[in-house]
């Protein structure tokens, strides 16, 4: 996700260390005493402004959620969101997708998800993809054994390479939706992208793969 | 694909045995002889009236196809096509699609197509899909090691069964299209059904799977 840059971005994030983990290596293995009970973890791997990860946090408060992004201007915007919810089960980490082992423990994740990431369509920048067999190596770590990765996305192209992707790496699709907002799945937590281009008509893709 | 009964359909296959193979299971292990060389064999389950099997093989004059279905004037209609054009390298077999192990040896098939299969939407019908284990089961078992299938859909909900099905029975996708006719996809012949309901603007499905 694209934002424009927030005057004093660091400093929000940096005010904020009930939320935002300043020190991530440091819960690496011990997320759980952080959110301070044995409940699971799930991540969002590019959380953008943070409208999943906080609208899901709501629906599930027996389950600890961690957004992550690379973007410091982005991440900001996604805290506002957590202090005027003042979720108790939200953490957020300003962190690049493929360092996540320095911060999670082998299967200390039990559920990841990818939430229309940047497709990254030119085949030389196939390798930023989230998708791609760069990052399902560091997934494939720090969730268990037959952890899950869920994934949406409105980008025909990405989502024609990640279920490639996926599959050629081993992983297996349990569920695939072509049409999300014309199926009958229930309990979607739309993202504020998701929200505007399923308006447009677009079609918005959603699988779930696990290892 | 459903056609109307037509008079006469039978005589007209039993009348061409030069095309429609009438004792198949004779033909186990030894369909290169039939086809008097050496060249691959591609089969077509459920071919319909046989415009894709025509087409692929004036495409391909050094692959031999056989285009297999079980309704007997469906099959008729695919034989008027294969007399207009006098391909060499088509012959035609009136066949269920799971018993295609008493027709061919152990890997004796070298690529499966399955294009625009019967969707058969309601859960109890499952088994009856061509995607489903009861016949993946059997084309593992005349394909080679790696052997593909290659299958295209207008139907979503087929085709997300199937991308789900396939990766369930250890299959791989190698390549998926989510809107075949907005692709870079080349020399794709077209069904019937495929030109006039994509006149339509309906978006067709097709992916390439391996063993």
């Amino acid at each position: 996700m694209r934002v424009r840059k927030r005057k004093g971005a660091k400093e929000h994030l940096e005010n904020n260390p009930q939320y935002v983990i300043v020190h991530p290596e440091k819960a690496k293995g011990r997320w759980q005493e952080v959110f301070g009970n044995q409940n699971p973890i799930h991540i969002e791997v590019g959380s953008g402004k943070g409208s999943f990860i906080t609208g899901i946090a709501a629906q599930n408060p027996h389950i600890n959620y961690i957004g992550i992004d690379i973007q410091t201007s982005v991440l900001s915007h996604a805290l506002d969101k957590v202090l005027a919810s003042s979720l108790p089960n939200v953490r957020l980490l300003l962190a690049d997708g493929s360092s996540l082992k320095n911060y999670f423990a082998d299967s200390e994740i039990a559920l990841l998800y990818l939430n229309f990431s940047d497709p990254w369509p030119k085949k030389r920048h196939e390798k930023r993809r989230l998708t791609s067999i760069t990052f399902l190596d560091v997934y494939r770590q720090i969730l268990p054994e037959k952890g899950e990765i869920h994934f949406k996305t409105d980008n025909r192209g990405l989502f024609e390479y990640s279920l490639a992707s996926f599959s050629q790496y081993g992983m297996i699709l349990e569920r695939v939706w072509l049409d999300l907002h014309a199926s009958d799945f229930e309990g979607n937590v739309m993202t504020e992208y998701e929200e505007k281009f399923s308006q447009k008509g677009q079609v918005i893709y959603r699988l779930e793969a696990s290892f």
